[in-house]
This record gives structure tokens, sequence and C-alpha cells, in this order.
């Protein structure tokens, strides 16, 4: 394995000749807020931290890194929770912050071209403003940037009805880690011309090259929508109800899932009363339609309704208005702060067809007994995504960092058996790594690996993330 | 390059060993119907067929291959339109037809896994009693391969509101060039977790691997359909009208052009009366549009004529019934089959974002007239994917096969200029592959042929489709 140097004071006087002086940060107390993201506690400073805001700057950057053997780490919003956007090796961290214009919205092709440090949100509404619609959403939607987005093949409440990132990315100019530029497609709907390199762009963690300017379609906005909140007396039940809601036919636009303590702690964290949780009641499904007929969503809105009544269920609470639903989005948007808030935790990110629910909560209650680790579940539930949160609690420092890893790990087999998988849209990073064997053989992997080594010969960018190399 | 050895003998024995002797083909008279598929007058006769119908197998001829240095062939339906079924070096011939088996239908997860040589419309049919939807679905549905289609990325009329075979490929078993068996993903509908092998397959054009096994998500049928044709006085504006519909907001379910000459021919071809074509009508644009609320379809239906009627069109016939749907379909669906009774043709598969669909098509005529050739064009308007077809007419040998060339390296350079490329669904295989260099530079060709080195260190697999390597 390439052996890195360390960032000279004649690197980073270079690397302030590329991207200017006050663009290149190399003081720890500045440079500290890019040393974490929302992964757990981890904690990486970088050796010099440089905000380029053009192609040709970042070139310079990876051509310089490259000839130097310096580590290179991509970064959009900080927002990520596999660690990928950390600089395990310090070295060089790219951060993408001033890659933030939006080049253009095309209306009369439906497609956006932005670059990548755009926040998500913001994205989203300018679009809307055209009656354009960006559905991938990820619950940190107002602090993430599209890049990241790309980076992590994100996800978010809308992917059960209209997919996830790589369904909406046509075309990605990308700078490789030897500085040489290529766009990976082209900005069409239909694309059969040689391999397709813009999705396998998408989703590899910043490991193959620096994104520097993405190319989106659009689709038109659903003009309205209706949302309802679903209590039901047992967990497994409420997942069971995710399939039977999609065997009757309907495709709601979200259909989110919450267990009674992620409900209760993000209420209490945000200060809300709005819903009120009767004792008996064990989780939630959020589920929400959309579209342009008031009267069918109406339609579809019933007749999801007469699917749950067949269940166990309290009181179904219809959202009135655009406050109601606003604020029932916020307590489903802002649950895993509260969980962090609470307490120190875990959060994995599994992903099973969508039928296996029941059968993977009851597995992660049990292997939670086996192993005494309380847990705390909540996601997309119409994916079949469980985000799995385990609370720190009263766990000692040896099983936090110790036994646990083997009671991940019977999570993780559980979700292989099941079809599934152990990232829906969190990424592998630098905190699952370790669980890649469980999903894919030697053969994979080195597969994988090789395709690293095509795009990265010198192994100098985002090393040590997905699987080591 | 390697040098492929001739198959010999002992090869045939052993491969008769493999897969049963009777599955065993040698003699040019069995092989004939193996040595060409839709692609112009192309011909290649194979060495040896042979018609494994396990992975072991499978396996089992790729180890012999490898070691023996075999140039290798896979082969679905052979209705491919580019010649990537052809054995260009002779050797082996891998044909899929006894891989015909849908594995299961999970209709508690909407998702299918299925053989490889299942013909797409038996395939859609089967899932179509359970009430669930595949909808990519190519003119040759009747007599094409779903592994042909997962080969080619196909998309087909359905494409323009439900996407292209991509979007529905959630897991596939690979045979390795060296015999290795993988899976590239999981069973879900989300998936963050390494590089994304299942997307570099598909559109690979059979040169990474042999597909043994493909799950494929499903979605809930569409109870409805409307179906419309509306003749244009100008081929130009009609292409103008197919954006003008997405831009206020309707997204059919299908959007077909149809140039003067293609309808035509395809009504003498069929013997059909059913459309009058009236003399100063230049092209037609067939429309649908689905969904489960037959008074939602006629307000969109509605909405959709007041679009088109702002441009000089003649009268538009709305499909009375089913039988009338039909015959409409079966219209479309054959042109491709009417062109080439009519004439000798070349067929280019362009795309362009929908758009620039007016301008590409202006711009095939004018270089038609340049170069002295006619064109017939047809084809997906709603993803701005027209297929042109070259008719060869009185076109001498010379200009047929010399300076014809340059008029399609013209019509490829426009597309590209447009943010298009050249094909949509048909792939490169042979034919198109002198032309990569229009959209590819020399960086992404190399990244390409590096990953077909991955896969096939040996180049046994497909070599010389897509590119030369």
């Amino acid at each position: 394995m390439t052996t890195f140097n360390k960032v000279t004071a004649a690197h980073i006087a270079a690397l302030r000749e590329i991207a200017g002086t006050q663009y290149v940060l190399a003081d720890e107390e500045s440079m500290s807020r890019y040393a974490q993201d929302e992964t757990e506690d981890l904690h990486y400073l970088p050796e010099v931290v440089v905000k380029p805001n053009t192609t040709a700057q970042v070139s310079k950057i990876m051509q310089l890194c490259s000839q130097e053997l310096l580590p290179v780490t991509p970064r959009g919003g900080g927002t990520g929770l596999s660690g990928g956007a950390l600089a395990q090796f310090g070295g060089v961290l790219i951060s993408m912050e001033r890659f933030n214009r939006i080049i253009q919205i095309d209306e009369r092709n439906l497609q956006v071209t932005t670059e990548p440090g755009v926040i998500t949100e913001e994205l989203q509404n300018a679009v809307k403003e055209k009656g354009l619609f960006y559905p991938p959403d990820p619950s940190s939607r107002g602090t993430c940037f599209i890049g990241g987005n790309i980076a992590e093949n994100s996800g978010g409440p809308k992917a059960v009805k209209y997919g996830v990132v790589k369904d909406y990315v046509l075309n990605l100019e990308l700078v490789l880690p030897s500085g040489e530029v290529i766009w990976t497609g082209a900005n069409v709907l239909k694309n059969a011309t040689g391999y397709n390199l813009t999705q396998l762009v998408v989703g590899s963690e910043g490991t193959l090259g620096i994104v520097t300017k993405i190319v989106l379609r659009l689709i038109p906005l659903p003009k309205n929508d209706l949302l309802m909140l679903v209590p039901f007396r047992s967990a497994e039940s409420a997942c069971a109800a995710v399939s039977a809601i999609f065997r009757a036919g309907f495709t709601p636009s979200a259909m989110e899932f919450m267990e009674r303590d992620a409900l209760e702690w993000v209420s209490q964290y945000v200060q809300s009363s709005s819903v009120k949780i009767e004792e008996d009641i064990q989780a939630h499904l959020l589920i929400e339609v959309d579209g342009n007929y008031p009267e069918v969503l109406m339609q579809e809105m019933e007749g999801i309704a007469t699917v749950v009544e067949g269940f166990d269920i309290g009181e179904i609470l219809f959202a009135e208005d655009s406050q109601q639903k606003e604020e029932l989005w916020k307590l489903r948007r802002r649950v895993a702060e509260a969980v962090k808030a609470n307490s120190v935790y875990k959060e994995e990110d599994t992903v099973v067809p969508r039928a296996e629910l029941p059968v993977l909560l009851k597995g992660v209650k049990d292997i939670g007994k086996k192993y005494g680790f309380h847990s705390v579940c909540y996601g997309h539930a119409g994916d079949g995504n469980l985000h799995v949160n385990i609370i720190r609690g009263t766990l000692t420092e040896e099983q936090w960092n110790g036994t646990l890893r083997e009671g991940i790990r019977e999570i993780f087999e559980l979700v292989k058996q099941l079809g599934g998988t152990i990232s829906g849209e969190h990424g592998i990073g630098l905190v699952q790594k370790s669980y890649m064997d469980i999903i894919f053989d030697q053969t994979s992997m080195k597969l994988m690996k090789q395709i690293k080594q095509i795009f990265d010969p010198k192994n100098i960018l985002n090393r040590g993330k997905i699987f080591d190399c």
C-alpha cells in the first residue's frame, strides 16, 4: 500500500496559489468543524482544508495531491452518517461549500444543472418555484449538500413512490484523482451507450472522483397531498400493515414507521404536544399520498384507512391543514436528533424487502435481548428501510465497543438472510466496512477494489472508506 | 491482445459433457439461425452453439473457455439491433434459450425472480395475472428475452412514465468469465452498500459476465388507459408538441412519434385501413395516459388535446375500445418490420433532451439532403429517443458503405451538441462502436476498457462489442 506523505508548508503555499489564500485553512481551530460529521463521535482532523470553487481548481489540487502522494478527503455538508467525509489519514480535505451555484433550471427539458455544494432543500425550493419537483429528500435536507447525496445515494421519505438519488442523476462532471475531468454520461432519460459510469459514481462515497457538476432530471410538482398518522398497538403489526397497503394496490408518497420511543422522544425534544400517544400504542405509521386530483387523494386515503383498520390500531389522525402536516413532518424529520440528544447511540441503516419488516423488527428486538441493548427503530418502512438506533444506555465500554459488534453482526446476518443489505441510504464509509463480508463474497469485493484502483491508481482519494484497499 | 484458439473436437466433447449431447450444436445448418440478429444484414457463424440450463453449467463452460482461450458470445432472443449477440470471432455461442423459467413472483414484495431466457411478453403477462406490472416494453417483446433487455438496457414506449430496464433491476446472478458466480446487489429498493455492480452490468451488452438470474421490482398494474392519435401538418411541430405537453404538467404513459412514411408503410405492411392519413399530414403522435381513475384519465386526455390544438393539427383520433387501441399499437410496434420489408436500411438510435427533438429532426433531414439519403423517423418522442432509419433506396455501394458513414457521424455530432447520445436503447454492439469517440473522450474510454479487463482479464467474453479491446 502506498505510504502517504505529510502536508508541508510548501504544499499549503501551492494550495493557496490554486484556490486563493483565504480559502485554505491550516490552523486547528478553523479546521475543527471539518473534523467530524454526524456519525457517532468520530473525530479526525485534516492537515489542511481547501475550498476551491471551480473544476479547474479541483483538477489542479488533485494533480498536486497525486504527485505528492497526499491523502484527499472530499466533503459536502458534513451531515453523513457513516463517516465518509472524515479525513481518516489527515491530509487535504476538499470542502465543496463554495460550489454553491444552481447553474441552470431547464424548464423545457425538466432538468437542472447544479454544482454539488448546493444545499438539497435550496435546490428543491428553486425548482419548486418553477412548478418542478426533485423528490429525494433526506432528513438533513436543510444542511446537506446535493453532492453528498450523490456520494451516498440518499433516499428519504419520498423514495417509496419516487425512487432515490440514483433515479434522478443523468450526468456528472467528475474530476479523477489524476486531475483529468470527464463527463460520465449524457443529459438524456435513456442511455445505452457504453458502461454506466454515472451509476458507478452514484453511491461510491467520494472514492472514485470528485463530482463538480450534476445534471438531474425533474418531474412535474404534484399539486396536492394528504397525510395521516396511524397508531398501532403492536410494532410488528405496523410493519405488517406496510406491505398490506402496497398489496392493496396503493403507492403512498411516504410511508414512515416510528416506534413508540421515537415519537415520544421527539415530541419531548421539540416540545410538541400535537400527538397524544395512548398508553397501549407501540408504533405509528405516517402515511402520505400526493397527486394532482384532490378527490382521488381522498379516495386513496380512505382506501388505505380501510386496509389499516384490519389491524389493531388506535384512532387515525388525519392532518387537517398544511400547518398540521408540517408539524407531523417535523416530528418525523427530527427523530434522529431527538435520539441523539437522549443518549449516545449507534445507527444501523438496515434494509429488507418490505414484507420482511416484521421479521426484521422482531429479530432486532430478540438480538437486543440477547446482547442486553435497547434499540429505537424508525425509518422508511415503505422501502423496507429500518433505522435501528442502538442506545448506549447503561452499557459498559466493553459491551459498547466490544460485544455489541457481534450483536450488530447478527442483525446484519438476519438482514442478508431476508434478502436485504446493510445500508439503504447512509453508505458504508468507515463505520460499516467491517460488515461488508456479510453481503459480498471475496470475488465481488475484489471487483470493487479493482474498480477503485482503475479510478485511483495511487489510492489517494478517500482511502479506507467502504473497504480497506 | 490475446489470440483466440479454434474450437476443437475435444472442446465440443467437453461441452457435451457439461450441457448434454443434444444441447450442443456444431453443424452449420443447425447453427445458421444463431448467425444473425435483427441488425442490418450481419452474419457471423459460431463454431459451436451450446444451450446450458443451469448456472453451474454456464460456470463450467466459462471455465473451459477461459482455460482454452475460446471466444464466447452470449445470446438471448436474437432480436438485437446493434449486433451484440453475434459471434464475430466464431468460437462458442452460449444460447440462453433454456433459461426459460420464471422462478418466483413475490406478490408480498412486488418482485419477480426470473431466468434470463424468459420472453419479455411472457414475463409481463405472468405478473399481470397477479395484478402487477413490469413496464419496460420493447417492440420485440413477443420474441426478445428479458436477459437481452438487461444487456441492452432496453426501453420501449412506457419508459416515458415508468423508466427503462435499469430502473427495475434489483439484483443479478452473474457468471464471470473465470466461471466464478456472484450476486451483484440485494433484493431491495434502496441500496447504499458498495459500488453499484448491478447498474454496471445493466447495459454492458454481455461483455462483463453472463446473467443467470434476475430480480426485478414490479409495480401495481394501472387499471385503465386511454389512447389518441394526433396528426400534425409539420413533423417538427409534432416534436415541439411533445415538450409542450410535459411543460403543461402531464406525464403520458406513452408518447410515440411517427413520420408520415412510417405510418403509411406500416399501414400497407399490415394491410390496415384503420388510419386514414390526410394529404397534408406529415407526422403523428400516439399518446397514451394510464392510471386507476377513468375520470382523471378523461381530464388528462382533454388537457393534452387542448395543448396539441395549439399546433397545426388534423382531426384527433380517440381510440374507442380495446380493439382500436390494439390496432393502433400494432401499427406502432410493427413500424420497424415495415421499414425493413420496404428497403435495406440502417437504424440509428439517437436520443436527446426531449425539447431538442425538433432541432434534431430538422438536422437529420438537412444532413440527409447533403449526403443524398432519405430517412424515415419514428420513436419514443417523450424520452427524446428518435429512431432514424436511413433507407438504402438508390444509394450506390460506395455511398451506402462509404460516404454515408460521414453523414451518420454528422447526425451523432449534432446529437452530442444537443446534450444527447448515440444510443437510447439499442446499445452499441458492433455497429456503433466506431462513433463512441463522439460521446466519450479517451479518458472515459480507457476507464471502460479497464473495467472490462477487471471482469474479463483474458478478454474472451463478447470481445469487440461496445469498443475494441
